[in-house]
């Protein structure tokens, strides 16, 4: 195949070309072959008219109601279906995710799903908390920021974590921002189309051109720029903890919101009663969890501790054999599939006894074997640091401890994580371990959850997929889980004495949309 | 008066010998002579105790219900009334604030006002947003913190900002956090006077003994540790932009939660239909808010924008009279003074001219004469960023602007504030103007005020005191209201798949507490 020219970027409602300082092209995980498809390294020229377009079109969206923003979330959603094979082989060449289990079935009707959400959000203001005290005249609610909103996409989701299409993009639009994607690397074709249809959705629905505006990379010291930027809202993130923590700094020194999905481990505590009661079930439902996409989950079980005892061996012994018997998927890209590599080795040098795999290969493509790791209570207590780095991958290692009280000692020391998952037995044999770990575990992580694997994120109201720092930026905001991943991406807004007339239609007396107010302490709707 | 021994710290229920570095004695403003107490500059040694303690009293409120933190704030309000004459007394030597027409008619009572709100909030659970989604079995909702909370307080709210008895302590206790207050270094005797009262007021509820600990100053490198330890769980500072900004930077790269209050002029627009119709009202209005407190209030008026006309010739000649007029209140301290010289210099040096005052002196004690500086509409736009830093005191700067449009470029440019203030006539003849100059301001405050001068900040649910950076470090929270104060000081807390019987109460089937709860997108209670 021979290489095209380079791809434009979306800037102004206009596909141009790139003010380029290089160009990349991404690589078929599967094949190892480059696509035939060159894209541009964004100067400070492109993102900084990318910034000014947004901040246009943020000061007009002022003149536009939420309708307009439901119908465009409506109407791209609409589009993304009718181009629903284009779009799945696009990423199945850039991820090898397989196209009807994965693509097709799972990720894009979530994607859907989530953007019509977000519309229906958009529409009953669900995320706005307007808040009416009467005696004071004194009303206030959320909106949306002033400028545009950056978001960052990780590599495994490209759909519905994808920058111009997932989670945090749905809610950004959602509040009113115009948003500004980049592109992750690994699939920037996929994000090319989504940004295709995106663009007739947002003509189709009379919103600002620059609604939506994309670029696909840039050096870091743009990266750092475009995130504290003045004419910019905020930034939502998700990705490595390295790159994140780099543009949280430059954020945070200028004083901007950003919203990071950083890394994590996902404690699994597994109690003696529930392994007694259901051992063979655990291990099945673990292994497909922590094989699950090859591991490339942000809630992949990675970190399992266990008492030492015959049970936990014959657990052991079972996954062991489910883990050398499954197939080795293929990974995202070399850097994961090098990533794996050193995480192993650095777990090695920790002190952690390898069980299976642990080395590259057995599959198709970038592949790693599926790695098992194990260390005693006591090795992980003297290294707690090093032994809970994320392993981005099919990879897990088990913590064998003496007793409870090691447990305890073990989960004071973990840092924030997205997840936290106890099995306890179903007759009660555990109630009394669960209770002295979960006051521990539930403050060290977003979601607690109790006999369930943590892979699989429910889009509902009180869902939270968020965490403690480094799991995440901040503890008390969730990416997933609609209206709350919206008011994010929102700033507060109070009007004092401000006579009806001029006030928000959402904040305006006789409550003429028919909302959720909180009036003088109550919810009135 | 001779120098009595160093004043002890609280750590760990008890008044200790502080591992002092150092040595400080305030300094009454009305007479500039130190007073008779010398307090303790803590070392890293006090600090780290004080953490330890706290994260120790986190773990253990677990086990005992909002109840107790409720009796506690109830108690403690009750305390405060009981020993209000010492404390307006030692305020009153501490801050030369009146004592009846300040300290005992107006900060006292919204003090205990404001701790009984928070008590009321945490018993009725109103600031937990408890969501529940039964489909999916999944329910979130706010929970305390891990870790203790550190609380700054400013100088020039000493009982309703204070570190120990104000807003912050009082959110973030109600939250259930334990509190690592840092007095205010002018005002030092009230606040321990304060902890003495909150100490007994613990041990009466039952609290953890370290559920409030007391250390009145650090070294800037152990004030940072101090924001940043891994075992605090965030920290609320209201105070300097510069101090301020040194410890957002600390905690941010540690990941630690800070909410900050830092600067704010204060936009107030005043429309040529509102000069016209009652400018001599405005006037007074005007005047009374700036020099209310002698202009130490973070809501006070320090940028007034006037259309060039012979109207506002005539108001600038009557605010100017009465500035001139009106006695020259103290300083909160020497460096207030010095403050106040420094920016007026600064503003003339970026080229305003001097209408009214200018000198240090005038009055009794620190102070400062009434000023009033002016600058035309096109310096400002020329050197906006010189023309809009806070002075705190008795000052204000009006920008005299050609025309709507003219104001509008400058609303532009103006930074984050906490206010923004429209006045607009009663007959509808600045609506036009109103509706041309609202969508920029509203954006850059926190809170909009139309016909009303920003100081006066009421404690009610939909009060914002807030607003973009940098008056604040993040536009969506508030330091005011409750119960949005409240949430800052917490962290979401998911439960997926958790039986009812493991549930938190606030989250059980049947709605135990008859509480607020969000269930499947309808509030319920």
């Amino acid at each position: 195949m021979s290489i095209s020219n380079i791809q434009p970027v979306l800037i102004d409602g206009t596909w141009t070309e790139s003010d380029s300082v290089s160009t990349f092209t991404p690589v078929n995980p599967l094949t190892k072959e480059p696509t035939n498809e060159l894209y541009p390294v964004s100067s400070i020229k492109d993102v900084e008219t990318a910034i000014e377009s947004a901040a246009e079109a943020s000061d007009n969206l002022l003149d536009l109601g939420p309708t307009s923003i439901a119908d465009f979330l409506e109407c791209y959603a609409d589009r993304i279906e009718a181009r629903r094979s284009d779009l799945v082989d696009m990423a199945h060449i850039e991820t090898s995710y397989p196209k009807e289990t994965r693509l097709d079935g799972i990720e894009l009707p979530r994607t859907v799903n989530q953007l019509r959400q977000a519309a229906n959000a958009a529409r009953n203001r669900s995320w706005i908390s307007p808040t009416i005290d009467t005696q004071t005249n004194i009303r206030s609610m959320y909106a949306a920021l002033e400028g545009g909103v950056v978001v960052f996409g990780p590599n495994n989701f490209p759909f519905a974590f994808g920058s111009i299409s997932g989670g945090d993009f749905a809610a950004a639009i959602a509040a009113g921002n115009p948003i500004i994607a980049k592109a992750n690397s690994s699939h920037p074709g996929t994000t090319r189309l989504f940004a295709e249809e995106a663009l007739e959705a947002v003509k189709d629905s009379g919103l600002p051109n620059s609604m939506v505006q994309l670029i696909y990379r840039t050096r870091h010291d743009v990266g750092e720029r475009l995130v504290s930027h003045p004419l910019v809202g905020a930034t939502g993130y998700t990705g490595s903890r390295g790159a994140g923590l780099v543009l949280k700094n430059a954020a945070d020194r200028a004083g901007k919101p950003i919203y990071l999905e950083l890394s994590s481990v996902n404690p699994v505590v597994i109690l003696p009663g529930a392994l007694r009661e259901r051992g063979a079930e655990i291990a099945e439902e673990f292994v497909s969890s922590c094989l699950l996409g090859t591991g490339q989950f942000c809630t992949n079980p990675g970190l399992v501790i266990l008492r030492k005892d015959a049970a936990t061996d014959l657990f052991i012994q079972d996954i062991s054999q489910k883990f050398r018997e499954a197939p080795v998927g293929t990974l995202l890209g070399e850097s994961v599939e090098k990533g794996m590599a050193d995480g192993v080795q650095a777990l090695q040098d920790a002190g952690a006894e390898l069980l299976v795999g642990g080395k590259s290969g057995g599959g198709n493509g970038f592949c790693y074997q599926n790695t098992l790791l194990q260390v005693t209570g006591a090795q992980f207590l003297s290294q707690a640091g090093d032994l809970q780095k994320e392993i981005f991958g099919n990879e897990s290692l088990l913590v064998l401890v003496d007793d409870l009280d090691q447990a305890r000692r073990i989960l004071r020391l973990l840092e924030g994580n997205l997840t936290g998952t106890v099995y306890s037995a179903s007759d009660g044999a555990d109630d009394t371990a669960y209770s002295q770990v979960v006051p521990i575990l539930r403050r060290r992580v977003g979601r607690l959850i109790n006999n369930k694997m943590p892979t699989g994120v429910a889009v509902s109201p009180a869902m939270n997929h968020g965490g403690p720092f480094p799991a995440t930026g901040h503890p008390s905001f969730t990416s997933v889980g609609i209206p709350a991943a919206i008011t994010r991406f929102a700033q507060l807004q109070c009007f004092d004495n401000v006579s009806s007339g001029h006030l928000p239609t959402e904040l305006q007396d006789g409550n003429p949309l028919g909302i959720w107010r909180f009036i003088d302490g109550q919810w009135i709707s």
